[in-house]
């Protein structure tokens, strides 16, 4: 860290595209593999500053979503292209922050980079925007007048950056990249366990920002630690979205901030889930040892710190069940103790297992060893009866460890499937052409209303950023089940429709203009077609 | 009301598809053009109730979600029929009811029968699903699985009826139609003021569930006066969404009850707005006295009582403006005074008329005598100082008043523009070709912010039921300004997406699976196409 070109780090929130110390107390990031404070100090923003970030973002707000979508399309590839240009001081800085080893963070920065530019691809194809076209009917009695909508962005979104996903949900992560696809200015809460990555990528989207001659208002990263911060910038006026990933705690809090205000407004917030994994019958019975292992890889992946983590595991109690419990144990003996995120996810995981494994009901399987700092998986089990007694079972512990709930039979399965609370996955492991898929027909109703995504024979971790990723699931999985914080679906949370009535062509967006040179599908009549008559 | 048929009014809720006397006080509907009580007595709903028709519509939601398109399409079909079956003893009642005119209910019930089609062909047509295939790329390094995602029913939705459209907008209206066809169970609380068409209009949807051999708990009709049972209704665990039309108040107060729940779910709360009207200077200098006119028949439609009433006139000062307070005076003195929906609504309208014309800063330019149950049309000025000092001038009056803010020029047309809340529509009054369209540009992303729908040359009054409709807006118009309640997008707000990760195609639903038999059109990588390539 003893370069001094553009990039290096210096501790400044970036409000306006000018860097700025916060003016409140300092803090420092935090190594939590070396166990050490890391350089340089960084600021609390104070309420003057987080009220410029703000009105700035309003400022900027009509400006920016009225660029083309070729313009706001290559902004998203600027961004892209400044965070490749930090090179390695990026990744190595994130490495010190998290605890995360080089090649996920290279991975994730290309998840990241590949994100932004997937946006890009939704703005060049057009359709994001729902252009709707009813055409006058002045025949009719009475008539009709020309009816034309589409979605425009909500205004200012205040983005929280996740723990666990330095790139790619954090600075220029998912909720960044969806609300600058829509036309939305972002204010940037930056997560305090990694100041510096966030410091670096904010850098990145502000040269962008500045190559693309946007405002500058586009876009400010708010640096502190503590809730007051996020609580003054989600009640802050000029802020219409909100977009967070974190605990449920954390949550819940900014929901409640943001239905309070005089002006409520819509908060996405991705919080809590087990993502039950539903071993079936004659899955168990046929390759009970393979689904032990794989299980065992997907709990410890990043030392459990996924959203996606299979926390839950639901399986009839049998041989085929002890198998299971065999492969996986063995499998998990293999694995290592690993550094956690930051030394709060190490003791709140460590908390959590503690009074997990002496809960009355719970049979501790495996409980491996760890320092302080550390996560190393732990598995414990219980009789359904008392899952389903026991609220206090159904919550998520953050990091590699699992419950499995042991079920008299398939009806008592369905039984606990129908108690869980929203969940952002639900897997199925069933062996084709057998009464598994019966059984799988019988959990799906059930699993819908539950989770945002069902998969079948495989684990929620590795969420794809496509067109057909759901990232979401009802309440507390997420704030807001309609909606989902992964693939290009995403940037519906920060669309809101508006229809022009009788308004002459030259005033008119171009989208909804008759003719359509770039052939964006619309609805006629509501009909897809590129002209102007039903297809 | 002699008839003893089977539509008969008889006092009675409906749960279950069974008549059963609300457990509580009794109400009586009442004729606000006689003003006298109307037989027979209703009564309130009790707890337990309640708590029956929410768990009827919780168990029937995934037997009536699993239906196919055609069978929710001819389910609503089948509403209409009954609906229209019920002949002139709806008509009659409705009127009694409401003081509205024969012409009125007539024309409201073909948009009532006409709206529940138009959802029924969107069903038809397939592609409200947003269906959503990313093929899997098993050569990819790493592989990505196969993903495909759909939008599902949210759940049982409570729909709260509106007063001022006691067929379109209550037990069959476009909330009950649009749930109904998102495959969503509809516990509706009537609205006191009209009991008895209530009942008719449920128990033509309960013979439509029935005859369509659907679960009874699909539907449930709740009777009573008050806060307490919408208020219970909300809270209930199987309740998943809230529609509504009313008050701010009741809107903020659902929102409220919402929020708190233990799993917080969304109201789409339609509430209050002003619609402003610009006046721009073209506009009134070449037909300031056909506004005037126009302006006059706008506002005292239905007796002022749309969400959509023009409540505000934006004029710079001038002799134009002059001209249209001479035109819109003397078309409004050629006006009758007509009886209001509810001695509720009537006390209310006095009350805020009389608060306008007694505020210091406004000039009475027309209130015209009416009796206690009656409105007629009043109109107010004030210089556009003193509107952007005081809020209280911005609240909505529901009846036939309207406040004229006098600007001093554009610009200052413009500030108030941007010192509006949010509004359902926005209207703008300008001539071609001239300077009005440069204004109009310049006012334009202000009013996108503020309003769900603009229109030129026209007031907002009328709102089609088309594909481009958009009848909401941001707070305070409605709850949630990414929605309409009006128009086939209506339905989103009732659905929420699913996504499906390698699931066999015997698993999966319809619209997703390969073979696509009904040429829906689907996102194939993003792009639209009716096989499994992209087109």
């Amino acid at each position: 860290m003893t370069s001094t070109s553009a990039s290096t780090i210096t501790g400044h929130a970036l409000i306006g595209g000018q860097p700025e110390l916060g003016a409140g107390g300092s803090f420092k990031a935090w190594n939590p593999s070396l166990r050490e404070h890391l350089e340089p100090a960084f600021h609390m923003v104070d309420r003057d500053q987080i009220d410029r970030a703000c009105s700035l973002a309003g400022a900027a707000f009509d400006t920016f979503r009225a660029t083309s979508d070729e313009q706001r399309a290559g902004f998203l590839d600027a961004v892209a292209e400044q965070i490749l240009a930090l090179g390695d001081e990026l990744v190595e800085r994130a490495m010190q922050e998290t605890g995360l080893p080089r090649g996920r963070i290279e991975g994730e920065r290309g998840r990241t980079v590949g994100q932004l530019r997937l946006f890009a691809s939704l703005l060049r194809e057009g359709s994001w925007q729902d252009p709707r076209i009813d055409p006058a009917l002045p025949q009719r009695t009475p008539p009709r007048a020309d009816l034309r909508s589409r979605l425009i962005g909500v205004g200012p979104v205040a983005v929280f950056a996740a723990s666990n996903f330095p790139l790619a949900f954090s600075v220029a992560g998912g909720d960044t990249a969806s609300a600058f696809a829509a036309g939305c200015p972002v204010v940037l809460k930056a997560h305090s366990a990694h100041p510096g990555t966030s410091e670096l990528v904010a850098r990145a989207v502000v040269r962008a920002v500045a190559q693309c001659g946007l405002p500058a208002g586009v876009f400010a990263l708010l640096t502190g630690t503590g809730n007051g911060i996020g609580q003054a910038l989600v009640a802050h006026s000029a802020i219409q979205a909100v977009g967070f990933t974190g605990s449920r705690s954390g949550g819940t809090a900014l929901m409640a901030v943001a239905g309070q205000r005089p002006q409520p407004i819509p908060v996405y917030a991705e919080m809590s889930s087990i993502n039950p994994v539903f071993l079936l019958p004659q899955a168990l019975a046929s390759r009970a040892e393979q689904i032990g292992k794989d299980f065992a890889a997907s709990l410890v992946l990043g030392v459990g710190q996924f959203c996606t983590n299979p926390g839950l595991v639901l399986a009839i109690e049998g041989e085929g069940l002890e198998q299971f419990c065999a492969a996986a144990t063995a499998a998990l003996n293999e694995t290592q103790p690993a550094t956690m995120l930051s030394a709060g996810i190490a003791s709140s995981y460590r908390r959590g297992v503690e009074a997990l494994g002496t809960h009355t009901s719970v049979t501790t399987l495996l409980r491996l060893e760890h320092e302080e700092h550390q996560g190393h998986a732990a598995l414990f089990r219980v009789p359904s009866s008392d899952f389903l007694a026991r609220q206090e079972l159904h919550e998520e512990i953050f990091g590699p460890a699992s419950l499995l709930v042991v079920c008299r039979d398939v009806e008592d399965m369905y039984a606990v499937a129908e108690r869980l609370e929203g969940q952002l996955t639900a897997a199925l492991h069933m062996a084709d052409g057998s009464g598994d898929v019966e059984a799988a027909r019988t959990l799906l109703p059930t699993l819908e209303r539950k989770a945002g995504r069902i998969l079948a024979n495989g684990f929620g971790t590795g969420v794809e950023v496509a067109h057909a990723m759901v990232h979401g699931g009802p309440f507390p999985a997420t704030a807001d089940g309609r909606s989902t914080s992964v693939g290009t679906a995403a940037i519906y949370r920060f669309l809101r429709p508006v229809c022009y009535q009788n308004l002459p062509q030259s005033l008119l967006p171009a989208v909804l203009r008759d003719d359509n040179p770039r052939e964006i599908w619309r609805r006629i009549d509501g009909a897809l077609g590129k002209g102007m008559e039903r297809i």
